[in-house]
């Protein structure tokens, strides 16, 4: 398991390395950021994706930012802090992470006394902080959700949530993590996850990477599948959490349909950064990407006859009423528990 | 509108001349057989699928068999028959009108009192009036199927049951096809259909040739879709209906999930000699075919990592209870009124 994102101090300077996502998992090569604007640029362009990753992938670009106007006047330095944080923010319009993670820096930011200098220490400390924590959340994800899963059973999960969207250990996949861990033996099935097929390159290389069995479908199979009784259980990961519905990747809501029509158990994943439950299915905007990314598989393949239009919706909604189970850093809880914990 | 099959005579002989809808969308190559161990491969490698593309392709087949051996002895001729349907039904397990359509052929030599020549010669037109019914069958499907459309209206199909599934016009195309020539202002959104891209590829592609309007979405985005109210009815077709359920490309039941939970009619076009009404579900083997064609996109690139399997079952079960209508060429049934109408 390779961090997919770090902070790393070298020749007297900071850098932002991550795995370039878009090139798994045929290779693995890993991008050294140092300006803010390029870590915009790579979550944009989903070098790194997954909501958790995203977010501490916006946190340590603010941290790039501050070491970049650490020589400005305070009143300069803040100013500069808001524009750099409203250029991440506009990258991606759904995961929650984001804005918390922006959130979380510019109240460093706001709250602090102290000099320019000190205020960019302490940017850089929480940026770092915040992937430290990434990484103890998951693990307790991990510990909740084993206690779902039995021995020899088999979990589909859609899309990555897997160590790759994290810092690392992923959430949806944690659960699987720790259940081996513990000794189980358990087998994934990823769906492959169009159009950018997280599941079939992602997924399935980082269980792979790590020798946990998987076999990739496409995602048209998994109702079937679930149908002929070869799945035991659903996990997948989310962007946000409102208060009536789950948000994770196009696709979500199909298999959580077929889980709920077999009798399935079918669990979110979701650390508390996801949560957004002062809001409802109303209040998101679910982003549309390019019709390219639909028409030519990878950049690489038309599929679709030249002139022909694509609609390509990034996320799903998936209402409560399908969703078994939540599980957080905390525990697992249903819709309605889970609402009662954490809701203001 | 091509026909994707036809008989031609030529140059004194006679040869099967269909689309090779491998290099759809982006080339318009047409095969020219003379060997039915070649129509067989054309089946099993896909150059032509769709149920009663398959059927009428197999009819052909029979059709150049029977020229092939009409030098020989009326014993052996009769032999070499079956030998030749034994080949060409071994080719795809799935489809009804294969066997519907080698029993046809099968039944014309049985039967027949004439010569081998004579035997040949009925042979050839069985196949070739097979193919001119199958026209027939499918505008009459057409104009059941567009009473359920209403002007203005959106239509979702999965995989391909157009013109290039049939010998012309379509089964869950002919609906929208007439619908249009009767002035409705319709449009199609063409789920792309994972792994082999037959909507992407093939619907995409006759319907643009054809003028009328069409989007094409990833598999992933269907329920998205009808839960943003953008999708009117689903119309699919299928490679078997049993007293149970529809047998139609995987996926289907996915679909059909999403259209129950959203109150969204669903209607498969089936003509009656994909009726297969004596089985049920545990009759019917579901065809598994090579990882490859998920692993690599059209055997182009490939998306899983090295070592990875995959799991590629080629049709999905949806039973009846999420089927809204079938509409055959003798009108629109509930699965219910189907069954008492066509059950022996």
């Amino acid at each position: 398991m390779i961090p997919s994102i770090e902070w790393v101090n070298q020749n007297n300077r900071s850098i932002v390395k991550m795995i370039d996502q878009t090139v798994l998992p045929h290779e693995l090569k890993f991008l050294e950021l140092s300006d803010y604007r390029d870590v915009a640029k790579s979550i944009k362009v989903m070098n790194i994706r997954g909501a958790p990753a995203i977010g501490v992938a916006a946190a340590m670009g603010m941290a790039l930012a501050a070491l970049e106007y650490k020589n400005l006047s305070k009143d300069d330095f803040l100013k500069k802090m808001k524009d750099a944080a409203k250029t991440i923010r506009m990258t991606r319009p759904t995961a929650s992470n984001l804005f918390w993670a922006l959130n979380r820096i510019l109240e460093v930011v706001d709250k602090s006394i102290g000099t320019v200098n000190e205020i960019c220490e302490e940017v850089v400390e929480e940026a770092i902080l915040m992937a430290q924590e990434d990484i103890i959340v998951n693990k307790n994800i991990g510990k909740h959700g084993a206690e779902l899963i039995k021995d020899g059973e088999t979990i589909l999960t859609h899309c990555n949530a897997g160590s790759l969207a994290t810092v690392q250990y992923g959430t949806a996949l944690a659960p699987i993590r720790t259940a081996i861990e513990q000794g189980k033996k358990i087998s994934v099935i990823a769906d492959e996850t169009r159009p950018r097929l997280q599941g079939a390159r992602l997924t399935a290389f980082e269980l792979n990477y790590d020798n946990i069995p998987v076999k990739v479908i496409s995602d048209t199979s998994s109702g079937l599948l679930m149908k002929l009784g070869k799945i035991n259980k659903i996990i997948v990961g989310t962007d946000r959490v409102t208060s009536d519905a789950v948000f994770n990747k196009i696709g979500t809501y199909l298999v959580a349909l077929a889980a709920k029509d077999n009798n399935i158990p079918f669990y979110v994943a979701a650390p508390t950064s996801t949560l957004s439950l002062e809001e409802t299915i109303d209040d998101v905007e679910i982003e549309q990407r390019e019709d390219s990314e639909v028409s030519c598989v990878l950049g690489k393949i038309r599929i679709v006859p030249e002139g022909v239009e694509c609609l390509n919706y990034a996320f799903d909604i998936t209402t409560f009423e399908l969703v078994t189970g939540i599980i957080t850093e905390d525990g697992v809880f249903t819709a309605e528990k889970l609402l009662e914990k954490y809701r203001k």
